[in-house]
């Protein structure tokens, strides 16, 4: 922490800090257990006493649904590849990355297979990036949103992602005159397809074979999917099997009846890929409790499909008065973006949030100036200020569910 | 990747890169497995086909030793918590966190405990950091090293750190004029203890509760440990149970028996806390295969205790030549720095190797400058040049083992 945050934190603390660090002063004393601790192991699982799990809604169809990243007990800046957000249309296969392939073709001078062997040996780069769901959040147009920070604001993760740049792959197998899509598919049952614009994969796609210093987990598209930064998640296709070349979009289902924004006049938006800025105290969050007055840290995550974040801003006083938050350095561009402020909590009710802006200038709008642009009718794309109110007994609730 | 390393790699690919990419054109097909995948679910293990574990010695007492990452199945900058490298000395004790205490006492004005709920409320902060063992490579003095990278280098691990600066706790206690050192002692069986001069205690150290966006896995000190930034791994005291500030150092077993450096004249460097400039190429590296001719991306790690890494060069003749490789951004300090260059393998023999230069001006050296220095009584410390043999059937194999 920069020296300038911590004097706040010791002043404003002075007298609220007796609360945490005092008070506490016992006769020195250590319990022995003497006994030798569990040996060396190939594989480190977490403690047993680390509970959080993804949270997904009970279904008779589990293998197409959602399921939610636990965000309040998130720490720094990634999330870990098993708790990672998902969002399936056919559940997830198992693939042998030793048969997997990758097919690029169409209007393309040399179609190619490459096998991920062939994918390995090329040029890599790693990028630290946001995934996020279109319908992250959705929940808060109406609103009708969960209880807490994982329910409401779950459907978006990060992880350090490393593949191959698509744009180079595409330079080898040489892009005709004329083709100005890519057609991206999954090699799940569904075969869930996207159409990319081809600038954006000659700009900064990754074919992506690495998380978080290891091989893509299953649940994130193992062996190979696409990487795209700062697009809504659904156009990162997991398991990619194919690529292809063409002269137009392919309207598929995920683009067209889903993953469209229905605007207010009946007609629908589509193809909007980018994710506006956005953030969410994750702590204190609904459903969570403060269990004494005193200093607390608030803390969550910003993060922009534009860039960088370089403000984020906290109210306690329901949006009359923000403070800048201390942000997490290095702020990588399209990256989570913690934040922290101290919180002193004097037992009576405050309303909380924070307001993200991103280095394009654009800063997070309030959810009314949200709904007087888009209305209501889509449950895609939501990015406005994000409430909890801490009530005077130390529980914290979603203001809006 | 910048765009005039991709250009250098059509470049020089344009011949040897149509042993990657062509030759594979196929008639276009796809298999349709047609059926569901697995459901969504709470927690998304890695996939079956991946097998990467650490590596340790057979022992009758497995509750002490080491085991050692597998380096050489690594992507990006990151070591999966679950196959960071170990180093315990009486075993992974499993500790409740709503049980532990940290008791922060000795020469200071106001002795204290904390709970993880205390210390879960301070200010912190989030840094990406090497941890390295001591005696990582040290077989490398010998040289009587392992075939691999793992076995011969796989003592060094990166993570995202997440908890409060020590230097915030101290100034709460209030340290008393004459305190110049911190014991460190953990709660495992045995206690390990290292002292610590107050300096770097007031400077950088973090209390961590957080690795990698969760909690600490047990192996690496849940709840809570030191982290030391730059500081050799074994000072990063493990489930820390106790902070005594002190006049004098403890010389605890572990900085005078272990972790000291015998000299040629046989005295002993004790408190050589500092983990100097290393690299190592983790592909290719020892006993693995290249499948045919062509080109390929070597690529490996860098890491400096001292700061950044500024620079690190390759050779593929045994030293005569050195090529400037890309290195990933942002180089965080005492961060993993991967670097990648193309390698085309013409079917001959290449003798390769890294030499790093970090943000000091200090330069890796070669093994024969290390034991000009500080002779061959040591096995800790051990940063020279690293050496692999690429032969000419495409097997690599560890020059020094």
């Amino acid at each position: 922490m920069d020296p300038s945050s911590r004097r706040r934190f010791l002043q404003t603390g002075a007298a609220a800090g007796a609360s945490i660090l005092a008070g506490r002063q016992k006769a020195f004393g250590l319990d022995t257990p003497g006994k030798l601790g569990i040996p060396l192991g190939p594989y480190g699982e977490r403690s047993p006493y680390e509970k959080a799990v993804r949270w997904r809604r009970e279904s008779r169809t589990p293998e197409t649904g959602s399921s939610f990243a636990p965000l309040q007990d998130s720490v720094g800046t990634l999330t870990p590849s098993a708790l990672h957000y998902e969002r399936h249309h056919a559940g997830i296969p198992t693939i042998d990355p030793a048969k997997h392939r990758l097919v690029i073709h169409g209007l393309v001078d040399r179609p190619l297979t490459l096998t991920m062997a062939d994918i390995r040996r090329l040029p890599s780069v790693t990028r630290t990036l946001v995934l996020e769901c279109g319908g992250n959040s959705g929940g808060e147009w109406q609103p009708r949103t969960g209880a807490d920070v994982q329910r409401s604001y779950g459907l978006v993760s990060c992880s350090e992602w490393t593949g191959v740049p698509l744009s180079l792959v595409l330079a080898e197998v040489g892009v005709r005159r004329g083709a100005s899509w890519v057609i991206a598919e999954g090699a799940d049952a569904c075969r869930m397809e996207r159409s990319i614009p081809l600038a954006k994969a000659m700009d900064d796609i990754l074919l992506a074979y690495g998380q978080n210093g290891e091989a893509l987990r299953p649940a994130q598209g193992y062996p190979l999917r696409l990487i795209i930064p700062g697009w809504e998640g659904n156009t990162n296709v997991k398991w990619l099997h194919s690529l292809k070349l063409t002269d137009q979009a392919y309207m598929a289902r995920d683009e067209t009846a889903k993953y469209s924004d229905l605007m207010p006049d009946g007609k629908a938006r589509i193809f909007t890929y980018q994710m506006e800025a956005k953030s969410v105290i994750t702590f204190p969050s609904g459903g969570q409790t403060l269990p004494a007055r005193g200093l607390y840290e608030l803390t969550g995550l910003a993060w922009s499909g534009r860039g960088r974040i370089t403000r984020v801003e906290i109210t306690i006083d329901g949006g009359r008065s923000w403070t800048a938050a201390r942000l997490h350095e290095p702020r990588q561009p399209i990256a989570f973006t913690r934040f922290r402020l101290p919180f002193r909590f004097d037992g009576r009710d405050a309303v909380i949030a924070s307001r993200a802006v991103d280095e394009s200038g654009y800063v997070q709008p309030t959810r009314e100036e949200l709904i007087a642009v888009r209305g209501m009718n889509s449950i895609y794309h939501f990015n406005g200020i994000k409430f909890w109110k801490v009530q005077a007994d130390g529980t914290v609730t979603n203001v809006d569910a």
